[in-house]
């Protein structure tokens, strides 16, 4: 391993951190191109998310950190449409922070998540910056024709969202003002599990083949439930009930805490769940299935007749209205 | 259009810059993922390179050459490995000199090259960055198990390269040093041929099926002749004749000025040609097929024994040696 004094240069780090990552078909990154030998009767499925320094991290956060959330929030991508992953492409932009030996760290773990995930690393690129940024490329592939859209779903398909909701806003919060009262008075294990959970987000890939065979609409969270609930079967109205919404405990403490995070959970961002909307003679084998793939789905309302308004109702029934559906980093 | 004091958010960016390039699959930009339906009997080919602001382009340099050098550095590699466009991914990392106007026009440029080059716009993702950068994934195909390779070739392979050599390394040359005695004494006309050689490469995608027809190995030259050469068909020697590689009657006439340029052309970077190895049984045909298709090559050098040395050699036959082989951005 080179010191920081003897940064490695293009070549080498390509060779020494990134070609033990490369699947068949990669050439172990020595050719201009790689191949994908497509499954037959199979579409590829073709997602993109960039990550940049100061902007989708923090510029101290851990390089394994950055490496494992930049592999998941691409893979969160595939598993929303019901694809299986297949590999991916990295364009990696050297900052000034990014020693050779953070390269190191951050390399072994976007392999140790490429290995769990098995989505091998294809190709790419590696460029100097003023400011780290990382774009990567996903693969994956869908029976053909069935890629689970965004704008499916039809009037009185049930919504279901995965997992837990808000833990990673929550997460950040405590990241950008460390010393507010609810996070002081919350337990050490709570504030440990929004912080990972703001860190580290599990993509549902498990989730994926029973999308295929149950869900009309579906698409990954990253921005907000409620602002990017807006943008499922968008034509379509929809009720959503706040109260039906899964929170972990961490993020029940917190509200119990300060009740405004409520708004914080529903509208930030990071979650990396999937929403859904499945049809209503499906619902009793999806949530079954769901339950059986380890991923457990929470119905939270339907989907409306078209036109319709987009409605939020608190326990009581009342309409809920939010001072900004969406996290928004741009 | 949006003028600079009211910026266009990620989303309306996307729909109103981005959207009108999306091809079949790409479901307007309004989903997570694209789709992409594989020929039958044919591998995807997958390639990346990212352009970052101060680095690979100057930051007053037109927007409308930067997305033409963006997608067409992209196609270059596709076409040297013999493969048919298909379509791309964006990451468009958005820095302060970027205003809505200036992303307008490069979005606009940007699509006119992807029609012309038939490679839709499948997806992506928008970022703010303090600096900006461009990372594009393309995807061609070839059929099954035919992508051309670094790493084929044999002993007696004849070398070739397409176009001329240098031209783009001239005219960066020109844009640093715009003050240089040999600068100033071209002529008009061989000046601006160097500077829209720098600015605009010409991937020569009508040589895709000429390779695929003839080559033993092929690759791009992005980082300079003699130091990327040397990644062709890297375990077997080679003999290249400096004086048969092919030369603009622009960079002949900066030569004739100031002879230490031929270094300069052979060893930079940014000229996006193909060097190719044939069968000597093959040469006549992949010339004939080459020139048929628009794009001549020239025959500089051929492949040797393994193991044996790297040759340059000069018109007199004398051995060529170079300070520094390879353009190196990092």
């Amino acid at each position: 391993m080179s010191t920081d004094s003897e940064p490695l240069g293009e070549f080498d780090l390509v060779r020494t951190l990134f070609a033990p990552l490369a699947g068949e078909g990669a050439f172990s990154l020595e050719d201009d191109a790689a191949t994908l030998v497509p499954t037959p009767g199979h579409d590829l499925v073709l997602t993109k998310d960039a990550l940049v320094e100061g902007v989708h991290f923090f510029p101290d956060d851990p390089p394994e950190s950055i490496a494992a959330k930049l592999l998941r929030v691409n893979l969160s991508d595939l598993a929303a449409k019901g694809a299986k992953p297949r590999g991916f492409l990295l364009a990696l932009a050297r900052g000034p922070r990014q020693s050779s030996a953070w390269l190191a760290r951050f390399a072994a773990c976007l392999g140790q998540n490429a290995r769990a995930f098995a989505l091998p690393l294809l190709g790419g690129d590696t460029v100097k910056a003023d400011q780290a940024m990382f774009s990567l490329t996903a693969l994956g592939e869908v029976p053909s024709g069935r890629m689970v859209h965004r704008q499916g779903g039809a009037p009185g398909d049930a919504l279901y969202v995965s997992g837990t909701i808000g833990d990673a806003a929550l997460g950040l919060a405590l990241r950008l003002a460390p010393g507010s009262v609810w996070g002081g008075a919350l337990s050490e294990a709570d504030r440990a599990h929004l912080l990972d959970r703001y860190l580290h987000p599990q993509p549902r890939m498990a989730l994926a083949p029973v999308l295929l065979a149950h869900a009309s609409a579906a698409m990954d969270i990253s921005d907000g439930l409620v602002g990017d609930g807006e943008k499922l079967a968008s034509r379509l109205g929809r009720t959503v009930h706040a109260a039906k919404v899964p929170l972990s405990p961490a993020a029940r403490a917190a509200m119990a805490l300060h009740p405004p995070l409520l708004e914080t959970a529903l509208t930030g961002g990071d979650d990396y769940e999937i929403l859904m909307a499945v049809p209503q003679e499906n619902t009793s084998a999806f949530e079954a299935d769901a339950l059986r793939a380890g991923c457990p789905v929470v119905r939270i309302g339907q989907l409306d007749a078209p036109g319709a308004p987009h409605r939020w109702l608190d326990a009581t029934g009342e309409p809920l209205s939010f001072v900004r559906k969406s996290y928004a980093h741009f």
